[in-house]
């Protein structure tokens, strides 16, 4: 289908104003919305926070009704048609009387998909929809992940040199890459709900994790429960810290999440689960930690330790979105080999580390058969100041 | 220093000749040359091959003394003043009165270095030297090396996944890249004297180790002498095979290089220096492999094995000035730790691979800390279809 120019140009301007909320709206998606009446741009808005309007909403509110009767509404995501913490922007674009309702994508929700396009074009609306369709699911990779398949959207990166290296044959890391490289990288920390490391990492490295602007929330896979109390992420924001620990029980519950206070009668609970000198070890810790404003949960160890599967499940039922993993190299090949990557940065630092024992950027199992490897999609290359930013998506 | 605009202009024209030459004038510099005269090329010629003639008598050839009178020469190499396979080219240049003669570098070659360029200024002609200096340099890169340091310009290629693997964990290799990126791969080493590999890769891969349009002479490292007679090393081209092996001897002098025929008193000479076992094992391979036309040369193992830089300076001293080493990863590592390459050709395939036991492309030792690790220079990056070259050079 071919697309009318202005049309193109109206959608990109909302996919523009969208942005503008990066990293602020999730779980809702970022949407802009701007009003046209007589090929003139008569308002804009855009979704500047979950609980605040709509971008509609917003654009609608700058002007009159009289102001919008004949214009043409562009947003880049079919407007809602549920009572979520708003009321549903469908029934206000109707009766602004709207002359056109033009479209990017279908909105991906089961409650939503289609449906406010139906009552719109029922209310005698002209909608058009489609225009812009990859860039706009893009901007929305997470909802969309999210609401398709009801799970975070999840992404690895690594910093490693042109050999692959994270790390040298003894152990030195600090740094691969530049410092203008490591704010970047921050600052891709504060598009996502979460950043999630394994235990080796917050011992070996102690970081805080934290973006270039936002405290977002920490995960730590520590399946012995070895976090030490005195670690950057034990002690700053530790009301930001989810850590996931094992009690190597086989009667243990799937999982056995605390948080805030320990309920008296843990230990007990544990006990009946034969798990009484795992318990005496670890009650302290886990109260200190815990008093701090952690979370804890417990998940049974499963043949290769805990299920990066389970974790992403509990992170989205916390209503954590996407999940943005740093390392290290076992954690990103354990969620390399539970296939729930969907996007990966790959920081390229030119230079040769080499070493039979150095670390390479992705452990775990790994893919047996080359050829049975997948080319990432949509394969960017980007050059920042020496080093080289290659991302793509698995498709998965 | 700014350059005239024209001298620019046709400086990378001379650059332009010149590399239509490329990979066929080892041990000579790709040279082009230009004559101009009222601001119009009237000639021009390019060094075609070791032995035939040099570009600027190509050039001079091709018209009259009459013609050349008052004319400028363009070069992007100093003259040659000395007597190789051919007569000297300043006397030449002098001889036909060319009235300025502009050059974009001075020749490295110790038996030159600037010698030319004095003997033509005496003789009244005037002379500009530096224009696009870098560019001429980076064109003749193995000359520029080989002249400067008496040894050979060494690449090292790898074609890797995005997580810097060449293989997986059990061993599968085919293929990483696409056919078409490992036809550019090919197209490298016709511009290399000879390819290099360890023996392992020779027996897990079986390669040719062909140019796109060259046999070139391949070289491996083969210290127990486990190559296999079926191999199509030692089957395809057996004449352009240099094998290097040890004797695991203290009392072994540097190297015994053999060619051709093996001597009467070969087995009577290793006897001498207590090789006595090992010669009664090897004697009937070595023969037949020797028999064959391939080179065989003795080394005396080292704490690490083989040294790289011997070979490297035996390779040198067989008149070949550069070698493009392919692997495997422990093979490269070596002449990362000797601090032996020069140049590194990356193919990346935007996929990954992962795997704790998977192999990484540069083994070795490596480099201890990584902030002693150089970032290369020159560095460029090129898409090949879905794959990635990172190239750039290590400035030893």
């Amino acid at each position: 289908m071919i697309y009318n120019e202005k049309d193109v140009f109206f959608i990109k301007k909302t996919i523009g104003l969208a942005k503008k909320a990066k990293g602020f709206t999730s779980p809702n998606p970022m949407v802009g919305a701007v009003i046209v009446k007589n090929g003139k741009i008569i308002s804009k808005g855009y979704h500047k926070r979950a609980g605040l309007p709509h971008a509609e909403i917003e654009a609608i509110r700058k002007i009159t009704p009289r102001d919008i009767k004949g214009a043409t509404l562009y947003i880049n995501l079919e407007p809602c048609f549920h009572f979520g913490q708003t009321p549903p922007c469908v029934d206000e674009i109707i009766k602004n009387k709207f002359q056109k309702v033009v479209v990017s994508t279908v909105d991906p929700n089961p409650e939503v998909k289609g449906k406010s396009i139906k009552k719109l074009r029922k209310a005698g609306i002209e909608v058009i929809i489609g225009i812009l369709e990859k860039e706009a699911r893009q901007l929305n990779e997470h909802f969309f992940k999210n609401k398709e398949t009801n799970s975070p959207f999840i992404a690895a990166k690594t910093a490693q040199s042109l050999d692959g290296k994270i790390a040298s044959s003894i152990g030195s890391s600090k740094w691969i890459t530049e410092k203008k490289t490591r704010d970047y990288a921050k600052s891709l920390r504060d598009t996502y709900d979460c950043i999630l490391v394994g235990i080796n990492t917050v011992i070996n490295d102690n970081p805080h994790l934290d973006g270039l602007t936002k405290i977002p929330v920490k995960v730590v896979i520590d399946p012995k429960f070895r976090i030490p109390l005195d670690s950057n992420l034990t002690n700053k924001h530790p009301e930001k810290l989810i850590i996931f620990t094992s009690c190597k029980d086989k009667n243990l519950d799937n999982f056995l999440p605390f948080s805030g206070r320990i309920q008296p009668n843990l230990e007990i609970s544990l006990r009946n689960n034969n798990s009484s000198l795992l318990v005496k070890a670890g009650l302290e810790k886990w109260h200190k930690i815990i008093s701090r404003g952690a979370k804890i949960f417990f998940l049974k160890e499963e043949s290769r330790g805990l299920s990066a599967k389970k974790i992403a499940h509990i992170l989205y039922d916390l209503g954590l979105m996407s999940i943005f993993i740093e390392g290290g190299a076992e954690t990103i090949g354990r969620f390399f080999d539970e296939q729930l990557v969907d996007k990966v940065y790959t920081f390229i630092a030119p230079k040769i580390i080499g070493g039979k024992y150095a670390l390479a950027s992705v452990g775990g199992l790994g893919i047996k058969e080359v050829s049975d490897a997948p080319y990432l999609k949509e394969v960017m290359v980007k050059k920042l100041g020496q080093d080289i930013l290659i991302s793509g998506y698995t498709g998965i």
